[in-house]
């Protein structure tokens, strides 16, 4: 039986494999560092007294996967964990090429090694975070009654906003690639489902490459009905966030603060809540700030920004969301009150925004006249008509699960939150 | 607050909100039927105490969405639930068109108006289960140490078979849409992810109208390294069958025997296991039957119905694996032995074949040799790359989210267990 090395218990025998660290080779002994996604330990070879075992072991290469059979004892000559391990037997299960990537090699040879550059200890750790960080949003989920659904990334129409959706030759027409689950997301609440939730890959054919764009992200949407107003869906997903942030700090707060020096914070009470006026009047006053008349009814980098410091200084808070968005900067599909206003927000946390949320417009007519007033028509019919035949009142949201992870743990690119990352320039490997 | 249809207590004052299943207008009384995800239940207005009540009510259609204040009572008059919900007030939340679909409505029709489809009870609870399903896949794996990866469906290259891969415009260039994660998912046993899965759209671009066929479907993938041989890909397929099936029938066992007749069967120790060549010959020997020469090698959908056959009437087990199939009938990083024999197999399931698994070929040399000997080159480079720095030995198995549905519900057709089907003649809604 394999035993991770993390878990390895004193003077016991067993088998480790792992992948070839680092292979030192001196007069007296050879030592190799074998590393599994638990952690790394030294395999320490008495040459005088093991020669057949570490002839073997000599000539390994750095990135080999290796097997011993032995045993962990502790040993104050080792610096590194104060232990190490005297094996028995040795099998070599992959011998390695001397890898391409060097430490300091640029960002996009590591990108075109990226399965080489994923074997450093902290970029695995980045991805049993975000593995965690799902299962627990979806934990909430299931205990709030919400059912996963898996909707169609292949759609007749380029739906939302046409420029930025990827074609697909579709046999003897043309097909696009979803680039959220919106429309089917409220058309299972015109079925009747209640409360649903995916976790999906959405394309957004967007020729730009910044820290936080990308052609294919992984979406965290859900969708529930009868709510009262837009408040419903911030309440749900501050809840849900509160919820994964306090598992995740349960988990791996100790670890994210060592790797990452950020500190996992658990929020307490309600977030805090500013209409977009009051936050550029805020963020006038306080920090001289004005917003460009082309951003004017929406927000900017910039904006998020200070307004996460205001949120901070002001309400020690690292969440905040803003409401009362121009209707001219939102989705045809948010509802509007009597003013025209926007029935939704936007989250901000670490100075950048992560999810829209909103109540939907369900009923037909007025959906209607608000698609064609954004000059949509064609492309939208079959998505109004999921609200002809009776549609419950609904809402929901989405965040970036990439986003969420590169925030979390506070990377510099997106890409380093995604297990391989897309753009205008990058397809490989 | 609103309770939910299941969990009326009598007698309590509560809002119940939900879809008109039915209106009744008689003399006396106006009583509609409101049906929501977890029941139904027929609420009653006396004309003459509640006039006005009765009014607003009287106009509503089905499928359209209300909420009723009131309360729930015990009543021997009524058949269908033996309780009926007496309202004090009602609010019209969406008031629904007539439906143009007809219970007995032809496929394609039902297929045009899905969402209205979806409405019937039965159809809710496929995908509730659905959910569930996936739900507890997932919690044996999370128990095993997998973590939850995420690979990109925009690839650069027609890599498995490039006749049945979707064109994607790029920008200025070509991209395709992924079969499959199985070259990310190997990726990651090169990087020491050591257990991973996927849960995500898989494209075919197959040209074929079969009730098992679609070009879009949900792919449940796993893959993890260290194993001895693919009888570790078994082991870990059935155990993964075995507790998701405890876990449905649990839950959903009776339920599952009433709406759809079938019995949840919870397989008890080892699935039965059988090579290729042995169960031609007991399909021969039992049912006089001849597999056909051009699939001599393989099943085929004869060959997987009575194989399921025999295993229920030698084993007593609707799981059959099925092993040494022909190397000219397998994919070309299957792991092979010293006579050529694939290192993988087939679970078949009800009939059905459910999965393709194997140990895959992480020897460079020998995994080059046999992409060759298939006539891949230029295509699958970028995968073989991943091989030469290392790769530990590993294996793997996926299984359709939606087939398994299908088997496990017995439902006629694969577009049953798809919240939206997609076929080459169907990218709508």
């Amino acid at each position: 039986m394999r035993t991770k090395i993390s878990e390895l218990k004193e003077n016991t025998e067993t088998t480790i494999s792992g992948l070839v660290e680092k292979v030192r080779n001196t007069k007296y002994m050879v030592f190799v560092i074998v590393q599994d996604t638990t952690g790394h330990i030294q395999v320490s070879i008495d040459k005088s007294k093991q020669e057949e075992l570490a002839n073997e072991v000599e000539g390994i290469t750095v990135g080999s996967f290796v097997s011993f059979i032995g045993e962990m004892v502790l040993s104050e000559y080792v610096k590194d964990g104060g232990c190490e391990f005297l094996p028995s037997s040795f099998q070599l299960l992959s011998l390695a090429d001397v890898s391409p990537i060097e430490n300091n090699a640029n960002v996009d040879t590591k990108m075109d090694y990226r399965w080489l550059d994923l074997r450093n200890k902290k970029n695995i750790l980045i991805f049993q975070i975000q593995s965690y960080l799902v299962q627990v949003m979806r934990e909430f989920l299931y205990q709030n009654n919400f059912t996963e659904i898996h909707t169609p990334k292949l759609i007749a129409t380029a739906s939302e906003s046409g420029s930025e959706v990827f074609e697909v030759k579709y046999f003897d027409r043309t097909a696009y690639l979803a680039q959220s689950p919106q429309f089917y997301k409220q058309m299972a609440m015109a079925s009747g489902f209640d409360r649903i939730f995916e976790v999906a890959p959405a394309f957004r054919a967007e020729n730009s490459n910044t820290n936080r764009h990308t052609t294919e992200f992984t979406s965290f949407d859900l969708e529930f009905s009868y709510i009262e107003s837009y408040k419903d869906v911030m309440y749900m997903e501050q809840e849900m966030l509160k919820y994964a942030l306090a598992k995740i700090k349960e988990k791996y707060g100790e670890i994210i603060l060592k790797e990452f020096g950020r500190e996992v914070i658990v929020p307490v009470g309600d977030f805090p809540v500013i209409k977009l006026q009051d936050l550029y009047q805020e963020l006038h006053e306080r920090y001289g700030y004005e917003i460009p008349d082309a951003d004017v009814g929406d927000l900017n980098a910039e904006t998020e920004s200070l307004a996460s410091r205001y949120a901070m200084e002001v309400y020690n808070s690292e969440f905040l969301f803003v409401t009362d968005y121009s209707a001219t900067k939102r989705a045809f599909y948010h509802m509007r009150d009597e003013f025209g206003i926007p029935q939704g927000y936007d989250l901000i946390w670490r100075g950048t925004e992560i999810t829209t949320g909103a109540q939907r417009e369900h009923r037909y007519e007025l959906l209607k006249h608000q698609a064609h007033e954004k000059g949509l028509g064609e492309d939208v019919k079959f998505y109004l008509e999921f609200f002809k035949y009776g549609c419950p009142p609904h809402g929901g949201f989405a965040i970036g699960v990439d986003r969420l992870t590169m925030l979390l743990l506070d990377l510099p690119h997106l890409r380093e939150a995604m297990f391989l990352f897309r753009s205008p320039n990058r397809l490989n490997p």
